[in-house]
């Protein structure tokens, strides 16, 4: 650990790999490096949010290409694979879904990161950036396969993308969920006010969308075409990783379509429910403009009107008015509008 | 059926085919299998829904890819299509229409399941998940049929895609139905709740658009390419398969289009039915303000009044009200307001 | 007309031709196909909706594809074009404009029927479905025109596909009426109800691109591609054929285009129609309101209001209020709200 | 100018050119062409609107395809280049902008027309279809410059090329002016009836797309691929030209998005509009309301209503009734809902 | 600086690199290119909005093609890249975001200029239109990496690309800005009037993605395909820049949607609005209404109304009324409606 420190905070685990088993001899990454460069075996080191200043020696160490370390030290890259003569260099995004009590307009649902890997004939780097994704447990998994890991670095680029990817589709069912729940919002006879939720899911969406789609790219040319560092039994391996990729944007393009619908057909319950308050509201008015009328009746100042002297007259044209009004709201009631 | 029973419950029937004839001396799979490499005809195995221990002496019996594997144990894959040496793996999405005596906005339409096809030179396995597509009657129609059958796996696998496909078309046209329900509903002039059932099957349809979708490329490269384990003269049938996927994915993106058309006539529907309820509310509105305003006129306490003091002034006033409100009550409904 | 009667009656009519010129020497389409195959001329079979058991002699006599057989007997296919050895196989959507007095929500206006073309060196069959696209005009003009029939089948192919293309450019054309009228009636001061018409002449529209769409590819490799049994002066042809279809689909596009505008224009115009007859109801509140409260006024039974004691006082009340009510009617009129 | 008469009227110029000067000594441009044949320069001649005979004569003596006659014949072609043995068949469509005094919903904003161009080594035929986009002018400036002339027939095709690809970008140019008057009327505070225009737009930005879209593939063509006719040193040229064109259709798919936006935006502008209607209506009302309950009050019939003998119980009531309005009035005024 | 003003008042800068140093010794920049031209270093001329006149003696110096030229004179280019035979034309858009206080409907936000660099082995040009963008202190920085500069022409193409590049993403950064902003007030309780500003926005989103996304297929050449005049070295920058500009335009089309979103989720908190100020006025009505009604009944004139004759009748009812009144008020706000 003494070692890590000198070189800097920001490795979080390295070691080297003899025939797929850690080997916890060496003392220095780059003892292992020299080891593995005569062909012994490979050196993984794990990084998270280096400085330009600590990764430049692991950079010097292993040659890689400066604008490759440039990205590596700035954040917020797009997923991308680049290839140089003994090295290749990939960008993948990794997505967390931030659990929230209750969907609101303001609430975080996505967050992304990102990881970068660099990969030689005997060494594997990888940098993470962002809170979530660490790879502590893969890294302990993978060396629970020695048969695995002894396909060289490639196997660790693979379980780095099948990770991430199979955490796309933990994210979408996620988002299902937000999506089935904003649905029984918008469709419950309930007032609801989901207008905001919704928008700000699809911006989320979006946002995923972009995250995930430019995969596509790098995964296809890891699958399909021969790259000296990628062992052949790994390249199949990511076509695996591809089709999985596949089904995470499959249904991020369909949330994308459903919230857009949903937005539409919010719009149609908002006018049905503002339709329901203006009759339920003039149902009232009715309801009351009909004694107004008949009191009005027996307020004119006519001399001849019989009824109004009646004894029974007042109590009369009450019960009569209040008869009115119940058949009234009964009827109503009954076509719905109250 | 001892023997099935002692390799898992999963599988659902077996059989050794000789020249396309079902050869019912064997008694184990594994003894059909060794004559089937020795050149003499293929066996085919069904299962449904197995475990990992359940299909794993399978796998290995055929030597099929681990990856496959783990797919076909696992549910929810996407079509596709893997080339292997000595194999080929396809994923088949089957669909079925949920029969439902109304389309409400929670009635499930449309469910999906997978038929795993596993073809290789003597061996065909079929791995279905999802409660529909039972392959039982696809079996012994096949079995009528020696001639095809003796054109190898591939024959099976092509009968397989075939009514998974033509499944898809009459699902399609069930879809199409309720789609006339609803544009008869939403254009009919009675009041009715249509937005939560179009957006409900916006949904099915978006499903069933991404369970038909991807199928398009395995089925092309069924179709176009020389796979080994393919017969040539099954290639050729591929295309009429591929062909009616055409078919049923044209209707579904058409069906896309049509709901969405309806969300936004639906809309414009809803705006005429609260314009109706807004002029007939305000007309009865209009027809009562009548009374009550000259009632008003002949509550005032003017003295000189001469009308107050006419015997049939009071009459005459209830009568002239009443007529007034009737010629208005006339006027509105020719206006078509009420 | 014998031998006709003893196929099917599906045949429609059948001719053997050599050097362009039809050939009545022949009593039975056998007889014709033998000389035919001898390289003498071709014979064209033209069928109406055939049984499955009226085209299988026909289908054994030219050894079609048991696939391309099974769709021409079934109708409501996709456009395609199949190659196979020694012919071609393809199927065209006729699509027919539906006269119609007014267009309503539930007219008929566009109908698809079927033209299948088997291909081969020495023989064209085409066998139609539906009620319109009768190819017995075609006949003639094509026999009245020697040069052209002696380039052999690919020519009928090319007549049948330029036919039917130069049809779909015709219902365009009307379609277009169509949609002028709605634009028309949508934008016109009257009240009309179009949400209807407009999602249905839609949705015909989208029948339409379904059957045009597809037929590009064909048509593409009719043009592109040499195809041995099409005539390479016949060849070029198609590529006139493919760009009639190019400007039909373009149309078609453009009215779905502007099919979809013209809803969101409708939903537009009710709003504005809405808010017009709120504004005339309420006009005609405001104005009713006033001598109500006027009459509310003197209705009070102060001691002290000298106007119910001046003689002139009602009439005075009567004529203000009136006047009033005349005054608020013209700036109600000139604010354009009645 | 007697040989052209016999020809027919619709040769509206033509000329022999010999190394990019007219040469006006040929007096038939059959002997012009038999001179251009024998090496010697080229011929181009300009018709409008040529009847099938009166292009018949031409189209012999050129060899031109009778499709590409049938086509020049017929108006209403789409974009299109057609490449034969000896010549080259180009079809391209001429866009006016229709000035207007203001952009009403019935005028029409954009024509179209055609100009077809055959090319062969030693001719150029331009036959122009529709009002405008005459070529005299053109034929001026390309005769004084006979440098460029002197590059042969396509020269000519170019410079129309470049020309009515240029005029594209002016209408363009002139739909953008229409569209932020549109904006400036749709986001004014007054009330302006802008559906219609909104739409009428769209629809004539639809037939300018229509018209300017297909044309990018002939002119990759000509800018990419040798043609025997076409100088190499005007093919760098039509690169610009098809630069030109991007310009133009980026700005036209432009147009057609906006569009659709103001169209919604239009939708949201009524909405606030209709809003502030029954703001203003029910803020009156409201006003109308308060004197009418108080005259009510008053009304009543009690016997012990001390305030009704006050003297000046009536004077106050107006007063404070009134006073109540003006302060209602004040506070819905703030309130923005006067 | 005398011999620059000889050529023209449009040169900014111009200056000879020797192994990519400034060498300030040259005093014309035409003995600076024959230097040049002789192996031994480059000329970097920078020029703003030359006329016509002003470029034309550089462009015979360098032999620039007159098309390019013809395109650098005249401004509002689209982004492109013409190959040469010796040398490169590439048109670059600039983008400037304008601060402004407010988003108001008529604030201008981007504004678009260009950068036009003509590239050859020993010379590169650059020409600056637009008042943004100066690449002053671009050639100071430059100048101080003169391993950098000794790369040649290119790598000043590169610094200017990945300069104009980075300036899209501080751009982009800043409209998110706006959209975050006008998020915030559409969804604000307060009422806000964002149409306008949201279609403005909308309109400056696409006039970006206009100058954004035609650049992708320039960079792609230049990273990809192998020119004489840009270094190898450089060619793998440019790969970055792209990269960079893949992120720039996944933004800029994630606005253009989110936009179209925002456009509807305010429609919808207008419909919400506008049901609100309804249910707010109604419910005042309401409570109007009831004392309107009670005032009435005790204004009929019934001989036998004991009420009318307990004394305390009136402050009953008056007090009643309030109650009534009070209770409602009660009701209708815990309803909301208030």
């Amino acid at each position: 650990m003494t070692t890590t420190r000198q070189i800097g905070g920001a490795i979080v685990d390295w070691a080297f790999y003899r025939d797929g088993v850690r080997d916890s001899s060496m003392n220095s990454h780059r003892a292992a490096t020299e080891l593995a460069v005569a062909g012994q075996g490979f050196v993984w080191i794990g990084l998270h949010e280096p400085t330009e200043d600590e990764f430049a020696s692991i950079a010097e160490d292993f040659g890689l290409h400066p604008l490759a370390v440039e990205d590596t030290v700035k954040a917020y890259q797009r997923p991308k694979l680049e290839r140089y003569d003994q090295s290749v260099f990939v960008v993948l995004k990794t997505v967390a879904y931030v659990d929230h009590d209750q969907l609101t307009a303001s609430s975080e649902i996505v967050t992304t990161g990102e990881v970068m890997v660099f990969l030689g004939e005997h060494f594997v780097i990888t940098v993470r950036h962002g809170d979530h994704g660490g790879l502590a447990t893969l890294r302990r998994s993978l060396e629970a396969d020695p048969e695995r890991l002894a396909q060289g670095p490639s196997a660790v680029l693979h379980a780095v993308a099948d990770r991430i990817v199979d955490h796309y589709l933990e994210v979408a069912e996620a988002v299902q969920e937000d999506i089935d729940e904003i649905e029984t919002s918008v469709f419950s006879p309930e007032r609801t006010r989901d207008t905001a939720r919704i928008y700000h899911l699809k911006r989320e969406v979006l946002e995923l969308k972009r995250a995930i789609h430019p995969l596509h790219l790098p995964l296809r040319t890891l699958a399909e075409r021969p790259i000296p560092v990628v062992h052949p039994k790994v390249r199949e391996y990511f076509r695996d990783v591809e089709d999985h990729l596949h089904r995470a944007s499959d249904q991020v393009v369909a949330f994308d379509e459903l919230l857009s619908s949903i937005l539409q057909a919010n719009l149609a319950q908002l006018s049905i429910a503002a339709n329901e308050d203006m009759r339920r509201i003039t149902a009232w008015a009715a309801i009351i403009a009909v004694p107004t009328m008949i009191f009005g009746l027996y307020g004119m100042n006519f001399t001849h009107m019989p009824e109004l002297d009646w004894w029974f007259g007042y109590p009369l044209v009450l019960v009569a008015t209040a008869t009115l009004c119940a058949l009234l709201y009964r009827r109503l009631k009954r076509a719905g509008w109250l």
